[in-house]
C-alpha cells in the first residue's frame, strides 16, 4: 500500500483520513507495535520534513534519520536500490521527495515497503493537498456549494494540481487566478480562470499559492511589488472578501508579494492552522498505510 | 517562558537550576509527559547542540531533529515564521543557536513555545555559564569570597560576558587578563584588569577562553607559540597556581596556544567535567522552562 | 571493550556473535538499561550508517545523533578531542568510520566509551566481515571445506582484507582474483590467485568487490563493459557456477560492472540478505560491547 498521488484514494479514503485526523487532533494515540519509518528528501523541505517527523513520533514509531545530501546516492546509486536497502534493513514506510516527476513510477510493484509521496517535481503532493482538505472541511463541515479559488503559479504547483482535482472529487467549484501566463492548459479543464479582483469578492476559501523565486527569475517577468499589487492579497482587498471566507498558503510565504505582511496571522488565515493539520493529516496517513499493510500481511498468511 | 539571557534569571532561580542539576548528577528522573524539543542550530556547534541532546533525550523528550543548513531559511524565511512553524506542528521547547546578537529580540512576546538560547552572536551563552557556575560551584560549594579570572578574547566572548555578570551577582570577585586590545570596556566595569603572570598565583579559578581562528586571523597580532608564551598556561604557571585551585575552558582547547598539551587534563583541569555537567544543567534548563509553561497553561484554564 | 579489527575477537567470539545475530533474526529483545549510542561518520556511507542506527534502535539504545561534516573537528578539533567530549556527555559506544587508517590507534587505551570500528580506511570493516559470515553461515552451516573466492580490488578493500583472514581462522579456503594489479602481496600469502572463468565453476562463494570510481580513475585502465567482460558476472558465467554456490557483493553494487544488472537478484544473489543480516550481527556487536562493558564496570565495583 502506497499513498503517492491523490488517485490513490478513493473519496472515502479521503473522507476516512479527514476523520481520522480529527481523532489525531482530540487526543494521540500510538500505534502498537514497533515500525520504522524513514524521510528520504532529496530536495530540501524543512517543513514537509519535520512536519512528518513529528507525525512519526507522536504515533510511536521509530523514525530512521536519512540525510539524502551525503548518501551512497551521491555514489551513483538508483532510487530504486537506496529504497530497496532500507526495505533490507527493516524500514515499513518511507516518505520521500524527490526533484523528478513520478520518480515512484521505478518504484511501484518492485518494493514491499509503503511508500507515501512527499512531492515529486512538479507532480504531486497528496499530504499538503489532505491537509488543505482538513483545513477547508473544519471551517464549512463540507465541499459541496463551495468556491475556492487557487492563486498565483498555477503551472508549476504540485499543490494546484492535487487540490484542483481532489476538490472537483468532493464536489467543490475550483477556480483559478493570477498571472495569465502561470495558467495551465489541463488544469483549467477542471475549473475557470477568474479575475483576481473579482475572486476575492466571491471566493469562501483563497488559496495562495508561493512565488517560487527558485523557479522564476524575479524581475524579468514581475517585480515583488508590481505581483503583489496586481495578484497579491492587499489590506484592500482583504476587506473585499466575504465575511465567513477564509485565506489559505502552503507557506512558507513570501510577506509582502502573495499576502500582505500584516495579513499574514489575519482573523481569516488559516496558515499556520494548515502547518497544524498537517501532522494529524501525516498520522493518518502513516496509520492507513501500514494498516493496509498489516492486512495485506496477514491475508498472504492465511 | 524562555531563557535567553542570565538576566531572565533571579539569584534563586540560578541556585535552584543548580540544585536540580546536582539532583540529575545522581540520578536520572524522567519527566512524565509527552514534550516535544527542537534544536536550531544555525552556527555549527556540535558540542552545545549533543549535550543539549543528550539533556533532552535523558528526561525523556521527542526530539525533531532540523538541519539548519538545509532549512527553508534558507529560501529566504524569516527566523520569526521558521519558529512559528515549528510552534504550529506542536514543538514545546526550541534551543536556538544564532550568529546574530540577540536574535530573539524578535520572537519575544510572539511566540508560544518556549526559547533557550543556546548562544547568540557575541551575545548571551546562559547554559554555559550555568554549567561553569555548577563546576564552580561544586568545587567550592559557595560563590562569595572566590577570585575568578577570565583570560583570553573578552570582547568576542559571550562566555566572558555571561559569566561575569552572574558571578558578580552571585558574590564571586571577576578579574580580566589577555592581550590588552582584546578587553572590553563595558565588562572592566565588572572587573579589574590583571596581569597573566600575577592571575594565575592568586585566583581560585582561572577561565581560559578559545582563542576563535575564525575571528583572529593569527599571525597577523599573534603567532600562537607567542600568545602560549604571554597568555597560555604553561607547565611553568600551573606550578604557581594555589593548591586547590581549578582550571577551566569551554571548549574546544587550542591545544598548546590556550593551555599546553599536557595541562589539558592535568589533575585541577576541570574542562570535561565541565562538560559532563553540562548535560545535567540543560536539563535543569528544560525542566525549569517546561514547569513555568506548564504552570502559565493551567494560569490560563482557571 | 571495542571491536575494532577482527583481531579483536577470538573464534569463540565471532561464533557467539552469530548465534546472537540469529536470534535477533527470529526475535528482538530489548537492552534492559538505558545506554546512549552515537555515530560518527567522517565518511559517507548511508548504507553502514543506517544499519548502526536500525540496530542500536531496534535494541531500545538511545541515538545521539552526529553530523560529523559540521562538528568541531572542522575547527581543527583532534579525534581524540571529539571522542572525548561524547564520553564526557554520556555516550556509552560510538561507532567510528573515519578515512584514516587506523585512526583508533590515537583512541586505544585513552578513552572509556567502547568503540566499534565502522571502517578505518583501506584498514578494516569488522561489522561487514561478520555479516558476510552470517550470511555465509546460513547457508552452509559452517566454514570448513568451503571455497571463497573475493573478486576485484583486494588491494583497497577493507571488505577483502577482514573476510579473507576471519574466513581463514575459521577453516574456509580463501581465493583471490580480478585484475592482477589490483592484487596485493600480503593478502596473497592467506589465498591464491585464480582466473576469473576458473573462479565461478569451483566456488561456494563468489564474493564481489565494488569497482570504486572514488579512487580509480575509470577510463584510465578500466572501461566499464571491458571490466565487466573480464571480471563481472554476466548471464553465460553464472550458468557456469556451481548449483548451490551463492553470491555475494557489499553495494552499492555498479550494476552492469562487477555484475550483470539482472543478476543482481537473482535466485542465488546474497546481496539484499546480506544487508537484513548487517542489522542483526551490528545488534549482537553493541550488545557484546556493552556486556563486556558492564562486566567491566562491576569488577571495578567489587
Amino acid at each position: 500500500m502506497h499513498i503517492l498521488t491523490m488517485d490513490d484514494l478513493t473519496n472515502e479514503d479521503m473522507l476516512q483520513l479527514l476523520h481520522q485526523a480529527g481523532i489525531y487532533q482530540q487526543s494521540i494515540e500510538k500505534i502498537p507495535d514497533s515500525y520504522y519509518a524513514a524521510n528520504l528528501f532529496f530536495e530540501n523541505s524543512t517543513r514537509t520534513k519535520s512536519s512528518f517527523e513529528m507525525a512519526q513520533k507522536k504515533l510511536g514509531l521509530n523514525v530512521l534519520s536519512f540525510d539524502a545530501q551525503t548518501a551512497s546516492i551521491q555514489k551513483g546509486e538508483s532510487l530504486y536500490d537506496t529504497v530497496k536497502t532500507l526495505e533490507a534493513i527493516g524500514v515499513d514506510v518511507a516518505v520521500i521527495r524527490h526533484g523528478e516527476d513520478r520518480y515512484f513510477d521505478q518504484l511501484e510493484g518492485r518494493v514491499k515497503l509503503s511508500i507515501i509521496n512527499g512531492g515529486d517535481g512538479m507532480g504531486h503532493h497528496p499530504s499538503q493537498c489532505l491537509l488543505d482538505l482538513m483545513t477547508i472541511h473544519q471551517e464549512f463541515t463540507a465541499f459541496k456549494g463551495l468556491t475556492i479559488t487557487i492563486v498565483g503559479d498555477i503551472r508549476h504547483s504540485r499543490v494546484a494540481r492535487s487540490n484542483a482535482m481532489a476538490l472537483k472529487r468532493l464536489g467543490a467549484k475550483v477556480q483559478f487566478s493570477g498571472p495569465e501566463a502561470w495558467m495551465d492548459g489541463e488544469l483549467l479543464e477542471m475549473g475557470n480562470y477568474i479575475n483576481f479582483d473579482k475572486a476575492v469578492e466571491v471566493s469562501d476559501v483563497l488559496m495562495m499559492l508561493r512565488v517560487q523565486h527558485e523557479r522564476h527569475a524575479f524581475g524579468q517577468s514581475f517585480e515583488k511589488a508590481e505581483y503583489h499589487a496586481l495578484y497579491g492579497l492587499t489590506a484592500e482587498r482583504e476587506k473585499r472578501m466575504p465575511i465567513k471566507s477564509i485565506l489559505m498558503h502552503p507557506a512558507p510565504v513570501n510577506r509582502g508579494v502573495e499576502i500582505a505582511d500584516e495579513l499574514v496571522e489575519c482573523e481569516r488565515s488559516r496558515i499556520f492552522k494548515q502547518m497544524t493539520n498537517g501532522v494529524f493529516v501525516r498520522m493518518a496517513m502513516l496509520k492507513f498505510v501500514l494498516q493496509k499493510r498489516e492486512a495485506q500481511k496477514h491475508e498472504f498468511v492465511n
